[in-house]
């Protein structure tokens, strides 16, 4: 969420004379994405994202994330390729680091989706995942279930720093999720963090979908769970309107069909991405200094999330 | 340095409805300017930059910095106005900040000028100087030269923490620097802070002249002396190709002439100039936690420069 690598006019024009795409007019460095450092370019005849890559995205991850983003945007899905220089190279070395040149896309996130915006975005991921199953790339998730008792373990009591009895409170959760996680859904390439931050729209019209730093093979049906956490409440976890949690279900069966399986597994696919987004943010939350770059972000709010799947076991019915 | 104050983009709509500048197409949080929020708008129809100024620009300062910016670009100045609403407003209220909707200028900065583009930049100087004579606002100087002692005194001897024995040299330059301060020379309004992040270039063609927000009432000929200490040297304070300082004196006398006692004064007026950044840059490093969202600008880098023209001060003949 900030510009970590400053990159000079000097060095910006003489990376964008390796490609096609004009001369450079324009160059802001942006607060946006994971921890990258992003610019916002002009040329003479486009617009692009320049993104720099600072340490939490692995220079070896790279060529996965851009060939999904390659075939998603082949396939007609509105995600943001890298463009390519005169020799084909899509991964270049800027200031030191591995750097893309990315198609600008129009668009702005919503904080308060609406339902009819809920179910465009999970339109918008029932398409992506109906492209993916003709995807064959694979990248284990280095977040995902078998994760959780580790980075549990690693966090420790500590967490009860950030609440009293949070570390009890999150071990009993995660045995129960653990013991009902489902062992025979489909795998596929997933986004794994389509937050409302990462969907680009123009009034009901999704433009973009952003940010697949996060996008590995796991359980499809994950991908709907995790945005069901994260659009249907509010920044500290309260529940929003009902009517978006029913409209994400609703868009994604509009253009991928949930099997039966699937959608019963629902609820404990929602409880493990509350517990996966509630362990990553209180592991950033005791090893952030506070008053750093990065926004600490709240893991309570994570907290309440899961509570609320608790308590409303029949929410996906 | 950073999106302090985050806008939504609900409430970035609504406030863009006020304008008749188009329905909103695009906004990105960027890293640029002082302590203020500022975020690249792009709408149906142009783009904009929207500024929530935060507490280091006071709000009573608005109409001065609005009404001189209105005044250059009246007259040529590639500066940017801010855009009145449908009901002539340019001062808004958004997210509870003080904000203007302002136009977007291409260009970008150069970090190592050319004795080309140096010159460019003074004769835009000297332009900008040209069109003030005829600008009847007036700010007093909250850094000029009575406030450097001051200044010196709420450092006081934390500053030897920074480099040992810092306060009593930056206390002798003072002192010399105060006892030949010029009195007699003309007084207008400045931009005070024309560094190079400052001035926006296509090639060695100005685009835009930015952030003003240090824009006051002082002696003329110190607004070139601050950008001969900024522009003739590298960020750690080194000097640079002295072609440059050359350039910058002559391309501000090719759009504005200087007078033969603001040449002599610009000795002790880059001295002061130096001082001037020193200390705010030291104070900024006493009361800033190392790892803050601002970064620190180093102090000593220009206690270089001031050792520079204390041994050069022939510089300017």
């Amino acid at each position: 969420m900030a510009v970590y690598t400053q990159v000079s006019a000097e060095s910006l024009s003489a990376f964008l004379a390796k490609f096609d795409v004009g001369e450079l007019v324009s160059a802001k460095g942006i607060a946006e994405g994971v921890e990258n450092s992003n610019y916002l370019v002009e040329t003479t005849r486009d617009r692009f994202i320049l993104t720099l890559y600072e340490k939490r995205v692995s220079v070896g991850d790279l060529p996965f994330f851009l060939s999904l983003l390659d075939h998603l945007a082949a396939d007609g899905n509105p995600v943001p390729p890298a463009i390519p220089d005169r020799e084909g190279q899509t991964i270049h070395t800027l200031e030191g680091r591995p750097a893309c040149l990315i198609r600008f896309l129009s668009g702005v996130s919503v904080s308060h989706p609406t339902p009819a915006q809920a179910r465009a975005a999970a339109q918008a991921l029932g398409r992506m995942h109906a492209s993916l199953a003709t995807f064959e790339g694979v990248r284990a998730n280095g977040l995902g279930a078998s994760h959780w008792r580790p980075l549990l373990d690693q966090c420790g009591e500590s967490m009860n720093q950030i609440a009293p009895g949070l570390y009890d409170r999150v071990a009993r959760s995660l045995d129960a999720v653990l013991a009902d996680w489902p062992s025979d859904l489909a795998v596929a390439a997933i986004h794994a963090d389509l937050f409302p931050d990462n969907v680009l729209m123009l009034g009901d019209r999704i433009t973009g979908l952003i940010d697949f730093y996060f996008a590995c093979t796991d359980i499809r049906a994950y991908d709907l769970a995790v945005m069901h956490s994260a659009w249907g409440f509010d920044a500290q976890g309260n529940p929003l309107d009902p009517a978006i949690g029913r409209a994400l279900v609703a868009g994604y069966a509009d253009s991928f069909a949930l099997t039966p399986q699937e959608r019963a597994a629902l609820p404990v696919l929602a409880r493990g991405a509350c517990i996966r987004f509630l362990l990553t943010r209180a592991w950033d939350w005791l090893n952030t200094p506070a008053g750093a770059l990065v926004t600490r972000k709240d893991p309570l709010a994570y907290l309440r999330r899961l509570d609320w799947y608790e308590s409303n076991p029949k929410a996906f019915v």
